[in-house]
């Protein structure tokens, strides 16, 4: 029998980026299409000796189902570690879920807020995983153009009046995924009162928060939400492990306990020996420290890329990020874009096309975003060079 | 600022059992309301033997980030389990996806095939995490009532028939959540029929399976799937440990390839540690002397609650099931439910009124579902005892 798709689904594919991951078993292949840490950046040891502990003392709370909420220790230590690095980030009236990544905590906001047909304003271009998960959730999408220094208040401005359906803004203020942009301090506190009148939720995503390698720390929106409008996602992903699959929400509790009751519904609760395994590392290593390290190399890697950019690909345009992973690199706008994509395959480099990040995928765009974090010194400098190679084919 | 929730998530409440486990800290309060395994049945050395060595050799595939479907050498691994204990269980043209619990499964399925207004079919009573994740879909919950030899066929075609939108039927065929009852093997093929010809799609939710203490097996319905309408849901959560969050479903591709798509927005992926502990405890234990021990440890749960039963509550009755965690107790006809529940929670024994199974919630309704599998030997004959004292206190 054929089997007919729910119309939140029929339409949805599958995540450029997801695909092109399965197919980077090639070792020979650069990745600088993923997204992931550097094998380098894993606690592997610290982890190891916390996992033995945890089956020493604690193995059943491990094994045994737990609360939708999260593991309460591990509730309290991710409230602590967030306040310590966004001072003042938590208010009165606030409260924080542990969630299957900040993925789900992305997916669980918008199920709990955004109706069939509301629209969710976004920064464009953004990261395609909350795009997708706002897709299935039925509503529009409005993109608004991101600028070196953040998203255009002029632009947002603009969606909000032409958008009464307007229920939820997404961003990434700190070196976004895709561009890298990080949003000023002037622009958190425009976008913050722009929403603010107009009763718009701000969805704060902040997976790269902790890796800023230069320039001088911005405080998060949500450290300014006095009105109680900020659902701020954080996670252990970039800074622990992606595998274990732990990140968290700080909002509004009216908004949390609906986000608990979605998250029964949904996986009941985060597996408990990864919340344990975050929450003891949180609790026992050295926090600054290692995000020192973390810094130190992801600094490194990030400026080996933008050293070879600028030498091998001189008719290319990118900012140099403050942290994260990711370079948007803007290729000359006469290029076919996807031709470039694959003549990079072709010479075993993976990158994601910059038209998998926009709101509205039809948009003109020549941009490829470039990860850094993933490959070795070696494979950014091989690969960036290919990179020149594969575009000085491209006629000028 | 007052945030208004989404249509999907408005009325949504938090699951009465959930609610109930929160208190259940208090170690004085007999367990009867959870549906966790038994203390004594988790594998806790071989778990940690398993995830010293995934530290000592793999861990940065634990660690780093995996793809949608589940780690694939998992996904081989449960395919055979699964096959071996239900033979013949996948077709030509299944796959089977790793999720974050059967939960996830269920709810996937459910947002893959399910459209706001189009109508599930369940069993009445039937699991509360299933029909809460309809009811985030938005479906119309039909219930189906469940005989001593499982769902009516008879109001199964009722249902059909009065419901040209019904697109989904949900059901638990072993010892299902909450009555305990199985579907016999002639009403396994009726139910295929039915929806066979209806184009119905069946989600077959099996936590319980391998846990039969007593009785013959039955084969799955999955086993007749020569059509391709059967989404298969099994779980680690029963046998191995819920903590670790690991389910899988078996469909066919169509289906299963939405649901990757629909589990990228949702988590990214279940957490790798999880599934590569569950994957080398399947290749590396003897399974079926595992299994052996659990029915033999849940056999005599049972038998114990059964035996109490009989004794100290004459006037409630309930059916002796042949495998799982559950007894449905059902309590004479004019008694006050919630008074009950209550008075039995002042006892101190945490019950679940069987009302919170209800697909719709205010059909009158006695029961309780009574647990065995979580309390110890000594707290089903105390928690039994109990019971039979508060029964006492109100009239005949």
């Amino acid at each position: 029998m054929e089997l007919t798709m729910s119309k939140r689904m029929a339409a949805m594919q599958p995540s450029a980026i997801r695909e092109i991951f399965k197919n980077l078993t090639d070792p020979t292949v650069i990745p600088f299409a993923g997204g992931n840490p550097s094998q380098e950046a894993f606690p592997v040891k610290e982890l190891e000796n916390i996992s033995r502990i945890v089956f020493e003392n604690n193995p059943i709370t491990a094994l045994q189902y737990s609360i939708s909420e999260g593991y309460p220790q591990l509730r309290e230590a991710a409230k602590q570690f967030a306040n310590s690095r966004e001072p003042g980030l938590t208010h009165p009236g606030d409260g924080i879920i542990i969630t299957s990544g900040a993925q789900q905590a992305i997916d669980l906001a918008a199920k709990c807020l955004v109706n069939d047909e509301d629209v969710i304003l976004c920064e464009n271009p953004s990261f395609i995983g909350a795009l997708n998960a706002f897709r299935t959730c039925r509503a529009k999408l409005v993109g608004i153009d991101v600028e070196a220094d953040g998203i255009s208040l002029e632009g947002l401005e603009a969606a909000i009046r032409e958008n009464p359906r307007a229920k939820l803004l997404y961003v990434i203020p700190n070196f976004q995924n895709p561009t890298g942009a990080t949003m000023s301090q002037q622009k958190r506190q425009g976008v913050y009162e722009l929403c603010r009148q107009a009763g718009i939720v701000i969805l704060e995503d902040n997976p790269y928060g902790d890796l800023r390698f230069t320039g001088k720390h911005i405080p998060a929106i949500k450290t300014m939400d006095s009105e109680g409008i900020v659902c701020y996602c954080g996670t252990f992903s970039k800074i622990i492990s992606p595998g274990l699959r732990v990140g968290y929400a700080i909002a509004p509790t009216a908004l949390l306990d609906k986000m608990v009751v979605a998250k029964q519904c949904n996986d009941v609760h985060t597996a408990v020996l990864s919340q344990i395994i975050c929450c003891q590392f949180l609790q026992s290593c050295n926090m600054a420290g290692h995000l020192g390290a973390l810094q130190k190399l992801y600094r490194g890697k990030c400026e080996l890329m933008v050293q070879g950019l600028r030498q091998h690909l001189p008719r290319a345009s990118f900012t140099a990020p403050e942290g994260g992973f990711f370079i948007w690199c803007t290729l000359p706008a006469d290029i076919d874009l996807m031709a470039f994509v694959r003549a990079a395959g072709e010479a075993k480099v993976a990158v994601v096309p910059g038209t998998t990040f926009l709101p509205q995928e039809n948009t003109p765009c020549t941009a490829v975003r470039l990860n850094f974090s993933a490959p070795t010194n070696q494979q950014i400098v091989e690969g960036v060079e290919r990179l020149g190679r594969v575009l000085d084919r491209f006629p000028r």
